[in-house]
């Protein structure tokens, strides 16, 4: 992949997707010692920086395309919801019947006919395949995809532009990681655009596949993708696209605790006024317990959040 | 008070105060059928529009300026601070020895040096001229200061930028109203750059002080200044410079109850990822159930609210 690929992405996005501000606090500033810049990518349409990748690949598709497939229960079948939807395209969402009826029905808001399966019993993967034959459908991965890295790559040129508007040539730029989608993507359009930022990747501690495969140099997987209420991050390997990619650009790979992040949670609700997913402060926790980086820039990847993890992360650490 | 004003002011700002974001959300205007746009000044350092003014104010001080002085419980109180420190001037903020704790912390960490008086034995207003003139202290005002209404009107020229960006040149701006200097600045801006957006000003059921100014063309006053979870806008009457600019380019004053204040909260939790402070939330709470404008554009003022009142509305409407 290459920084024309992003470019590309960046024109075909323009006034569709949001350029998201890089916000700082003052007194969080003060409070830890050190200068600390938040990327609010939870305020892109949908909640989460997917949208950007899933405009990305939806634009890119050929004439004729009959519609497109994502499978997913969470941010990332919201973007390819409304991206297909904005481009007069239907979209099928395939989620466990057992996700949150509130994603269900954002999904199908954003106007995506959501197909149902039974994780015990069904085989998501052979169902995805099977209706995209059957429709005709395109599927939209989640992250092992050039069109969808160069859409997430979006928010490095973004940061890169705005780190050089502050002052800032010299930083590490922390990415919370499911897949790796979004922390390729930038670390991409960072190499070109700004050399000095150097993504470091951020997971859950216990989740940290994306943190051995750097250490090793070689794919390593999850035991198991549940277990972190960082649920939006929990893949089960790096992909094959975005590992190589990382392997270069990256710097070794981070993790940080549940209740850190419920702890950053707090913090942006307190310094920010804004919402993060727990997934989405990951980033902003290893900025703040992790990283003797100073400035640091982290990326509040998603806002999608039930009230009750809101008020979890308040009532212990605001 | 002309337009030049305020295009100064934006030049003073600029790099300094933040060009915050206008933002939509696609299944909040599906659920309410019209297009709702939020102006998030929530995002402004110090978390609220007041850094905007009390930066317009104290860059235009002339040189040898010894220091400010604001009196302030809150959001005026933080944006002088910050302000002035970051001028390298001093600040005293007068607060009541009553006030919340963090408000005190939070405007000391700014920078100010806090003063305290009893708000059952001390007279406010003597106690700041008193310290004004011991000390050689220049009073910012909160809102009757034609360099704070300029400052707040930058909110205006953006407003006018941003919405022509979306299409929209007809529309009503709701605007939330204390005194009235964040209502007058954009009228005044909104006036010369984009006539087919006109404000309302917004105010919490029972301290409609401006609205039945606007109604009656004379300055009326409030009955008292407690009782509203509003407390940022609870305001005794209309100023004397901003009232004759609404009169002459407002629309009639608009009202909201607590409670759609605290429905607005959770909509903009839900729908924008912003926290909202109750008084900063009823403009959107406006859009929502008091207009037929559609499209309808409503700044949210501020985001200083506490975990409690964040849980409360939360608990009641998300």
């Amino acid at each position: 992949m290459t920084i024309a690929q992003i470019d590309a992405a960046a024109r075909r996005l323009h006034g569709h997707a949001r350029l998201t501000p890089l916000l700082n606090a003052p007194l969080l500033d003060a409070a830890f010692g050190k200068r600390i810049f938040v990327k609010a990518e939870c305020l892109q349409l949908t909640g989460s920086f997917k949208f950007r990748g899933a405009w990305a690949a939806v634009s890119a598709l050929p004439p004729g395309t009959r519609g497109v497939l994502a499978m997913s229960s969470g941010n990332h079948g919201q973007g390819v919801a409304l991206a297909a939807t904005r481009h007069g395209m239907p979209a099928v969402v395939v989620m466990p019947s057992d996700a949150p009826q509130v994603k269900i029905a954002n999904t199908r808001a954003y106007g995506a006919e959501v197909v149902l399966y039974d994780r015990a019993t069904e085989d998501r993967d052979a169902l995805g395949a099977a209706l995209c034959a059957e429709r005709g459908l395109t599927l939209i991965k989640p992250f092992d995809d050039a069109r969808v890295i160069a859409g997430q790559g979006t928010v490095g040129l973004e940061i890169a532009a705005q780190a050089h508007d502050a002052g800032i040539d010299t930083a590490q730029v922390l990415v919370c990681c499911g897949g790796g989608g979004l922390s390729a993507g930038i670390a991409l359009a960072l190499e070109a655009r700004a050399p000095g930022l150097q993504v470091r990747t951020v997971e859950p501690v216990g989740f940290d596949d994306m943190a051995r495969s750097l250490a090793t140099g070689e794919q390593q997987r999850n035991a198991t993708t549940t277990g972190s209420i960082c649920d939006a991050i929990l893949t089960p390997a790096p992909g094959l696209m975005t590992l190589p990619i990382l392997l270069w650009l990256a710097g070794p790979g981070m993790c940080v605790t549940d209740d850190q992040a419920l702890h950053a949670m707090a913090l942006a609700f307190t310094h920010f006024r804004l919402v993060l997913e727990p997934g989405g402060a990951v980033a902003l926790a290893a900025a703040l317990f992790h990283t003797t980086s100073d400035p640091v820039i982290c990326v509040a990847s998603g806002g999608n959040t039930d009230p009750a993890t809101l008020a979890l992360a308040l009532s212990r650490f605001a």
